[in-house]
C-alpha cells in the first residue's frame, strides 16, 4: 500500500537513523525471529492520495494550488518494518519464550526512543519532563467522560485535577470562573475543531475566515462542518494579510465572520496581530454580535503570556546580561559585529512586550493551546476555553453518563489533566517565564550563527521557531526531525533545546553544506519568496546585499 | 456555574462514596491548606442546557422527544472540590513543602482511585490490566501525528506497533494488508466520527440511518458534519427494528444511505442484525454502490468474534461443563429449577453461534471498536478501519509532517498502540476466547440472582450487559457507579468482575431494596416498556405471570 514518495529531486530515503536503528534492534542476532525486511522499501510513484489543498473544494479564496501541487517528500511505508503481533504457543507460560521476545523488542525500541529524542529539533515538543511521581497512576484507567465540572457516574476519573488546571488558563487569559468553559483535548486539532465548532453553532450561516498558513487542522474543519471558508493571504513574516481580511470581508458583508486567529503558525511561528484582526472587523461593520474569534494558540499561546507579564522582570534581567556581555567585550566593544550580537541577544526580551494580547476582556470567543507542547507530556493533549454563554448551545445532557456532552470526545484520557497539574504547580508562573527567555534566548543564538554561516534564515518577533534554508540531504532532515516545507525548513527552540544541541547541529550542517555545494554548479535554493529577500543568503541575493 | 441538578423525585447526592473519600482525603489533618467546601455541593434548578434529544432539529425520524425531556440525574459541580493549582513559593525548592504537598495529594487520589476501581460495574472496562513492563516509555512523549502507514519527520513515535496491532484486526475482520487502512483513535466517539465522514465523503448526498440507541456520537456526528438523519426504532432487545428501517428508507430511495450499524448497543448491549440490514437495503432496491455500512463495536466488537471463531471449543466446553454441574446435582436432577439454570449456563456459549459475523467480506465500509474496553487501558483509545480505497477521498498530504492526513486529530498518542500490542500479544486469541466465556457466563449468573431475587432483569443474547431495575438509592448507584437511564439501570460483566464482586453487589441490593421498599405504598418502578413485562418483575406484572 502507501509507499515511501520521493521527489524524483531528492535522494531516496532508505537508510536514515530511525530505520537503521530500528533495523539493527530486530535484524541483530538475537532477534532472528521477526519479520523484517529493510531492503523493501518501497520506491513507487505518487499514489492516488488527495492533494495537500484538497480542502479548496470548499474554500472559495487562496490561490497558490498550483504550487502546493508538487509533488511532496513523504516518510517511509511502516507496513515493511512494524512488530506484528503474534499468537502465544501452548507452552509459553511455562517457558517465558513470549515474555522474552516482547521484552527485547521493548528495550530496544526504548533504546531508538532515546536516540530520536536526542536528536530531534524539528516539531514544538517540549522533550524535557519527569513524571516519574505519576507512575502509580499508570495502572489505573482514568477517564473524564462527559463535562469536566460534571461528575459522571464513573468514578475512576481526574476531574478535580482538570478543573484545577482550566481554572489556572481562566486565570491566564482573563475570564471569571463562572463565566468559561473548557476541556482538556486530546491535542491542537480538537481544539480547534472546537472551537471552530462552537463558532458555527453560534453563527450557522458564518463565513470561516483563515490565513492560509494556518493549521490544517482548521481547513479540516471547514470541510467537516460543511462551512465556507474564506483563505486569506500572509505577509512574508506569516502573519495574516489584514488588508486582503478586510476585501474579503466586505465582500461578504452579509454573512456573520468566523475567524481563525493564529499565535504561532505551525511553520514560520508567526502571530497573527490580534488587535488589527479586530480592529479590521470593526472598521468594515462587523459588529461584536457579528463575529466570533478562535484563536489556535497551539504552541505560542503558551509561551507568550509569560514574556509579556514578566515586563519589568524582563527589563532588568536585560540590563543583567547586557551588563555581562559588555564586561565580557569590554576590549571589543568598537566591534560592530558584537554591538549588533548584543542588540539582537537583548531584542526578543524588548519586543515582547508589544504582541497584542490574548484575553478574552477582547471580543474573542475561544483560545487553545497544546499541552504537550511547551509544557511538556508523554502522550499529546491540549486545553480548550471558550464562554460558558456559547458552549450551552452545543451542549446535550447524556442520562446514562449522568454527565453533558458538549466536547468533541466521549471517552476523554484522565491521565493528560494529571501531567498538566503536576508541571503547572511545580513550575508556576516563575518557572514557564523562564523557560521562555531562555528558548527566545537560543533561538536567537540559532538565527545569529545561522545567518552568520551564510545560510538564509528568519526568526520573527515573539517566536523561538527559526526558518531556514532546506537542507538538501533527506537524511539529514530525518535524522535531526526537521519540518521542511517547500524550500524551509525549522527548529522550534523548545525547553529541552540547549545551546550545545545547536551547536552540534550547526556544525553538522555547515560540514554537509560543503558536500552538498562542493560542486559549484549545484547551489544552495533561494528562500526569498518564503522569508523574503532581506533574509535570503542564496547566490543571487547575498551578492545584492 | 453548572451545578449538581438532582431529579425532584430523587434523593440529593450529598454524601456518596467518592466525595467522603476525597473529602477526607483533602481535608484529613495533614492537609489543612487545599480549599475545599465538602458542602457546597450547589443544588439549583436545572441549568439552562440542551436536552439530550437536541440533535433532533436535524433528526427527522425518532420521536420519543417527550419523554426524552424530562429531568434527569447529573453529577456534582467539579467546581466545588478542584484542586487548584498554586504558584510554588521561592524557597519551595529548599524547603521541598511544595514536592510534599503534591505527593500527599498524588498519594491520597491513588487511594481514592483504588476505591472507586474496586466497586466499579456500570461502565464496560475491563479495569483488570498489568503493563509494568511498559513503564519504562513514558517518560518519552510518543506521537504518531499524521498517517499510521506513512513515517513522519518527527522521530519518536511508535507506528511499527501501530501498524502491527492494525494488521491483526485486519485479519479478525477479513480484509487484506493491501486493502484496508485505519489507525488508533483516541476513543469509540473518534472511531464513529471517522467511519460516518468517510461515509459522507463517499456520498455526500447521502442521508444518515441509526437506530435511536445509539451511541450519542452518532447524532453528534450527523449534527457536526451537517448530513440529513433518521432516527431509526429499535425492538424492546435494543436492536434496530429493521420493518421501521425498510419504511424509511423506501421513503428516500433517492438518495444514498449511510447506515451506523451497534454491535453492541450503549444500554442494552442490543447486537443489531448485520445480515437483515443489508437485506433490508437490497429488498428495497439499494445497490452496494448506493450504501456504505459503518459498524459501531465499541465494547462487542471486540467479544462476539472470540465467542463465534470458537465454535468446537465451545461446544467441548459446554460439554464438560454440563457434567461438572450434573455431576453437582446429581442427586436434585429432577428439581426443575436446577435444570432450568444449567440451561442458561449452556446457553450463552451457543446461542453466540447465530450472531451475524462483522466483517469485510461483507458490504460493509468500515469498523471501529475501544481499546479501552474489553482490552483495558488506562487512557482511551480504540480502533477504526476501514477501506483503502474510501479513504484516499478523504486524505490530504501535509508536507511539513512528510505524512498525509486521513484521520480526525492531528498529533496522536503513541503510547495507545504500545498498550494494545503488548495485550494482543499476551493474551493472543485464545486468551480473549477464555474471557469472553467468563463475561458471558459470569453475566447469565447475575441475571439469574436478580431474577431469583424477584428483580427485573434482562441480558440480550450475545451480550454481557445485565439491565435491570434502576435502584432507587442514588448513593448506591454512585457507589457501584451504575450507568442509568429512565427505569433502567446495568451492569457491564467484564472480566474484572469477578463473581465475588457480582455476589457482594448483589447482597447489598437486595438489602438496600428491603429499606427502599419497606413502607408498603413505595413499589418498585416498572420496567416493562423497558425490557418487556415477561422480563419485569414489578408487582403489576409478577401478579400477572
Amino acid at each position: 500500500m502507501e509507499a515511501v514518495i520521493v521527489d524524483s529531486n531528492r535522494t531516496m530515503v532508505g537508510t536514515s537513523a530511525i530505520m537503521e536503528s530500528i533495523s539493527s534492534a530486530v535484524n541483530g542476532k538475537e532477534m532472528t525471529n521477526v519479520r523484517f525486511d529493510p531492503t523493501a522499501v518501497v520506491s513507487e510513484p505518487v499514489p492516488a492520495v488527495a492533494q495537500s489543498d484538497d480542502v479548496d473544494d470548499l474554500v472559495n479564496g487562496g490561490g497558490g494550488s498550483e504550487e502546493e501541487k508538487r509533488e511532496i517528500v513523504l516518510g517511509r511505508n511502516i507496513h515493511t518494518s512494524s512488530f506484528s503481533v503474534t499468537e502465544p504457543d501452548i507452552d509459553d507460560d511455562s517457558t517465558g519464550d513470549k515474555e522474552a521476545y516482547m521484552a527485547s523488542i521493548l528495550a530496544r525500541y526504548r533504546k531508538t526512543l532515546t536516540d530520536r529524542t536526542k536528536f530531534h529539533l524539528g516539531y514544538p515538543y517540549n522533550l524535557d519532563f519527569d513524571y516519574g511521581a505519576l507512575t502509580q497512576l499508570q495502572h489505573f484507567s482514568i477517564n473524564n467522560l462527559g463535562d469536566p465540572f460534571i461528575e459522571s457516574n464513573y468514578g475512576v476519573h481526574s476531574r478535580q485535577f482538570e478543573v484545577g488546571v482550566l481554572d489556572w488558563f481562566a486565570r491566564l487569559w482573563d475570564i471569571e470562573k463562572d463565566e468559561y468553559w473548557g476541556y482538556i483535548t486530546n491535542c491542537g486539532t480538537e481544539g480547534n475543531l472546537h472551537g471552530i465548532l462552537v463558532g458555527r453553532e453560534v453563527f450557522p450561516e458564518g463565513i470561516l475566515y483563515a490565513s492560509k498558513e494556518s493549521h490544517y487542522s482548521v481547513f479540516k474543519a471547514a470541510r467537516m462542518y460543511r462551512m465556507e471558508c474564506e483563505k486569506v493571504d500572509t505577509l512574508l513574516t506569516g502573519e495574516i494579510d489584514c488588508a486582503d481580511f478586510k476585501v474579503k470581508l466586505l465582500a461578504n458583508k452579509d454573512k456573520p465572520a468566523i475567524i481563525n486567529v493564529n499565535i504561532g503558525t505551525t511553520v514560520k511561528g508567526a502571530v497573527d496581530d490580534l488587535d488589527l484582526v479586530i480592529k479590521t472587523l470593526e472598521d468594515c461593520g462587523f459588529s461584536h454580535d457579528r463575529f466570533y474569534i478562535h484563536c489556535d494558540g497551539a504552541l505560542f499561546g503558551l509561551m507568550m503570556p509569560f514574556v509579556k507579564r514578566s515586563e519589568a522582570h524582563a527589563k532588568n534581567t536585560c540590563l543583567l546580561l547586557a551588563k555581562q556581555e559588555f564586561m565580557k567585550y569590554y576590549y571589543e566593544i568598537e566591534n560592530v559585529k558584537t554591538v549588533c550580537s548584543l542588540f539582537r541577544y537583548l531584542m526578543p526580551l524588548w519586543i515582547a512586550q508589544k504582541a497584542p494580547k490574548v484575553t478574552f476582556k477582547k471580543p474573542i470567543g475561544s483560545v487553545s493551546v497544546s499541552g504537550h507542547k511547551f509544557v511538556g507530556c508523554p502522550m499529546p493533549c491540549g486545553v480548550q476555553l471558550t464562554r460558558l454563554e456559547h458552549v450551552n448551545a452545543l451542549a446535550s445532557n447524556v442520562e446514562y453518563l449522568a454527565s453533558r456532552d458538549a466536547t468533541i470526545m466521549g471517552s476523554r484520557n484522565g491521565h493528560a489533566p494529571l501531567f498538566l497539574w503536576y508541571t503547572l504547580n511545580r513550575k508556576g508562573y516563575k518557572g514557564f517565564q523562564k523557560e521562555v527567555q531562555k528558548c527566545l534566548r537560543n533561538a536567537h543564538y540559532l538565527k545569529d550563527r545561522l545567518i552568520g554561516a551564510g545560510i538564509s534564515a528568519m526568526l520573527n518577533e515573539l517566536s523561538s521557531t527559526v526558518v531556514f534554508e532546506r537542507p538538501k540531504d533527506e537524511e539529514f532532515v530525518r535524522k535531526w526531525q526537521l519540518a521542511c516545507e517547500r524550500n524551509m525548513a525549522h527548529v522550534v527552540v523548545m525547553p529541552s533545546v540547549t545551546v550545545d544541541k545547536l551547536d552540534h547541529f550547526l556544525d553538522e550542517l555547515v560540514e554537509g553544506r560543503s558536500m552538498w555545494y562542493k560542486d559549484e554548479n549545484v547551489k544552495p535554493p533561494c528562500l526569498a519568496s518564503d522569508i523574503g529577500s532581506v533574509n535570503c543568503c542564496c547566490p543571487q541575493h547575498r551578492m545584492i546585499s
